[in-house]
């Protein structure tokens, strides 16, 4: 963390109640830590927008145990593009399913597409890629 | 507007000049009002979350001109729903193509259905449903 | 509408019972209609995403009619993008509150600069951009 | 998987073809697989709208590595919670940022307010709740 900057917000008071009884429901320790977790919401997206920056996403997959060669396939593609695959986690949901979490780092948009790639593989019954960041411009 | 409130956030002094940056090229006239924008956002947002208050919504349907009796059925629609439609835009896009805008009002739930099904509706191309406010509790 | 199309889709009975439940609460006439729906969506979304294509988008604002030069300066903002802003609805929601809606039309990043642009004025409560279609490319 | 349903689906020859090109891109192997993605999807968001089902999110944190005590109180959330954290992943981002991926298990809205706690927390830069499924009733 470099040096602190401190400024000053000025707000309707009946605005102000009411984004203390929100972070107070979300748990917030103080409004300074609501704020600037406000700013880097919109630094992220502002990133994923642009597509050129280098970031992190997630892809969540959420698979049938049985499908046929899906783990192998899967496996196959991460490893054509290792150098995007950070890592994952396997979570075995009941008899059947399977839910894994990928760690993916790269160009904003060449990740995108990994993720699209991995969501679309047949068995795999639900994707969704998540836009995170690496969090090195943020502090 | 009420009484106005002072309030002070400490950050990083590298996140408030990203931040600078972002809302320089959205065109913020200043910090405030851009910090007031996302508290906003973040009130309308819980608000539909939780379904019961009165809110308005707006429906974007994207229509194709000569679709076979749709005009009359989405008129049908909204009369039987009067107290919930406020009131509606209608632009000529080209030869083919309508884009209406309508203005919905009422409890959360109630109108989050009354825009689905609209936008259900054949020959309506492309619809989509965006949760806004009567701004009363916005200040 | 052109030529139509035909195609038979393979899936557990199970799904499609949960998929027919789920259109028929939204009201959907028939299922082609419901999966029309879904591609065109899908479409919609990819060319947000490219950003270059012509398209068409919705603003929503939400104002303090009493904010002081603000119909002022929403006006001349909208009248240095003439081409851009094709028409705009007003709804006068409470003695405070005013709802305005504008429908933007142009190249996807230019018309989301204007959008962004209108939403941070100050006196604008609450203002969501949302992206449609002129539904040309979507029969 | 269960009986197998086979549906027949009349569209324009025009958004057929715009379909098939974006599936493409997205490297479907078949459009039954696209279709079935779309329908999940459907009813995966469905699932979270009405809140009251059984079902897995995953959360992203991305966090300051030297941030006091924050390795501590996270866990001590987590174990607070016990039943509804599965499992975690970690990985080192770089000298000073690390991400995490928590996987949730549990009712909607109760996964959803500890996800919610876990994204605020001080020391969490950026976090995000990605609604997920348990896969149980997708087949």
């Amino acid at each position: 963390m470099g040096k602190l900057a401190r400024l000053s917000i000025s707000l309707d008071s009946d605005l102000l109640r009411q984004f203390d009884d929100l972070i107070a429901k979300r748990n917030y320790a103080n409004r300074s830590e609501a704020f600037r977790d406000l700013i880097r919401s919109e630094l992220v997206e502002a990133d994923w927008q642009a597509g050129t920056r280098k970031t992190a996403a997630v892809v969540t997959l959420v698979m049938d145990l049985h499908a046929q060669d899906l783990a192998q396939k899967l496996n196959e593609m991460q490893h054509q593009h290792v150098g995007q695959v950070v890592s994952s986690l396997h979570v075995h949901v009941d008899e059947h399913n399977c839910l894994e979490v990928l760690v993916l780092r790269g160009r904003a948009s060449d990740i995108r597409t990994l993720g699209e790639r991995l969501i679309s593989v047949r068995g795999v019954k639900h994707g969704k890629l998540t836009l995170a960041t690496t969090g090195e411009r943020l502090t």
